[in-house]
């Protein structure tokens, strides 16, 4: 039985980590990587998350599977330059926002194309930082998905569900707003909180007391800039709407300590403590 | 070998973990605990947190060790009811603000006070939330060392580095100012950040999409309301300032996004990157 072939272009922690799944879950597959960083393509075939490198977008567009794990502004300039693909071609994109993207798809490859947003990632970034179970149990949110072929929609569904991850459906408009509250404005807070700290006077010996709050909370602030100036960009007004709420509540706060409003500040965390009630 | 007398006050996460961690490194110690919470006190022994509960403030100070393992406001009231205390005994508080407890404690008694704040913590709480390894790798703070007897430094010393704790001696003013930017104003960021997003209309459907860097943000917003009004209330000045620190940095993120300022808005972001640099 001939391979199953995979095209992987950007093979950093989302497209190397998707490779090493795939790979623990069956020898299926035959992994075609593409990445304008030249030391990337060689530390992906060293790590064996790709069998082979290329720049040809012909060879490319015989995968049958093509995964777009790139900044969103390039999976947008990626996507326009696909004349023409395979009727039995599904082409995934990875981008953490959506409704711009699934915009810019031209009609002749609609059907071929499955705008996919996996709701995991780490703070690190580039081929070794791929890591075998970054998709297991996690969630996958599968945007505008009847707009695809039923080949494509089956074949991006076995996908994801193969290396464990459960399935959301979800327009890509309600898919930007979501993401912007669950984890674009995170990030912005996550960079603000970094900075503030160190701006300090003193800054290393305020972050050698760090405990695991705020070792938690600055996580992500060593999130790669590249990849989220484009992510703000990419979804501007809704990362503002998410950040003006944020703000509104942290407003609410500074108030009530300035105002010494104990019983109502008691009362506003006991509110916050009930997200445990609705997260896992 | 008579056994070493502990008595812990607050059977809770600090307190019962202490215990724990004591009993794990050595047969040594006799625990005598006490807790206004009923619950709190038969959990703690079925536990085995204490070998025995009293309510008895002349039983408590026979110990060798006293353990303020309660909020601050009670630390405080606390410390003011010991009339006297026996020259070897040590009383250590875990209080996350110190400059007013450190001015509250009565000369007659000063020699016999330790101020520590342990950088641990989870965002759990109760006798069942204790952890035996809570303590161990991280930092505590000392707080106006020159002012304990020789013999409480040593004691505390000593039972700190015997749960694997590393030593930071600062006064209690500086300790209040770093707590406020490394935890205090972190915790008001995540119950401010968990606020918005349980606000949002469909907040159930938003949380579902919850990756790792909303969990991690949003994890100490769990945390106890009664605890941290009480920080908040001892720290104010300087939580007010640190949230002031945040504000301006967030209100440049909002800025930077809003005017498409992108190169700004990366540079700042690999600014933030640099926190990996001075922290571990």
């Amino acid at each position: 039985m001939s391979k199953i072939k995979i095209g992987i272009v950007g093979l950093g922690l989302m497209g190397g980590s998707l490779s090493l799944a795939l790979q623990k879950q069956s020898e299926a597959y035959y992994f075609i990587g593409m990445d304008h960083n030249a030391l990337h393509c060689s530390q992906a075939l060293e790590l064996g998350l790709v069998d082979e490198i290329t720049d040809s977008l012909v060879l490319l567009k015989t995968c049958d599977i093509i995964i777009l794990s790139i900044p969103v502004d390039s999976i947008i300039a990626m996507i326009k330059s696909f004349d023409s693909l395979p009727q039995t071609c599904t082409l995934i994109d990875l981008g953490s926002t959506k409704e711009k993207i699934s915009l810019s798809v031209p009609a002749h490859i609609r059907e071929n194309f499955v705008a996919a947003h996996p709701m995991t990632g780490t703070e690190k970034f580039g081929p070794t930082a791929a890591l075998e179970d970054l998709y297991m149990d996690k969630v996958v949110v599968l945007c505008d998905l009847e707009k695809s072929g039923t080949h494509q929609q089956e074949v991006a569904k076995k996908l994801f569900t193969d290396i464990g991850m459960q399935l959301v459906c979800m327009g890509s408009k309600e898919h930007d707003r979501h993401a912007a509250f669950i984890s674009h404005m995170p990030h912005a807070v996550s960079f603000s909180l970094a900075n503030s700290v160190i701006t300090q006077e003193g800054s290393k010996s305020i972050v050698a007391l760090a405990g695991g709050g705020f070792k938690d909370m600055s996580r992500i602030a060593k999130s790669s800039p590249n990849m989220w100036e484009d992510i703000f960009r990419q979804n501007k007004t809704n990362v503002l709407e998410a950040l003006a709420a944020f703000e509104v509540e942290l407003d609410r706060c500074r108030e009530m300590v300035q105002n010494e409003e104990w019983e109502r500040l008691n009362a506003w965390m006991q509110k916050a403590n009930s997200l445990h009630d609705i997260l896992s």
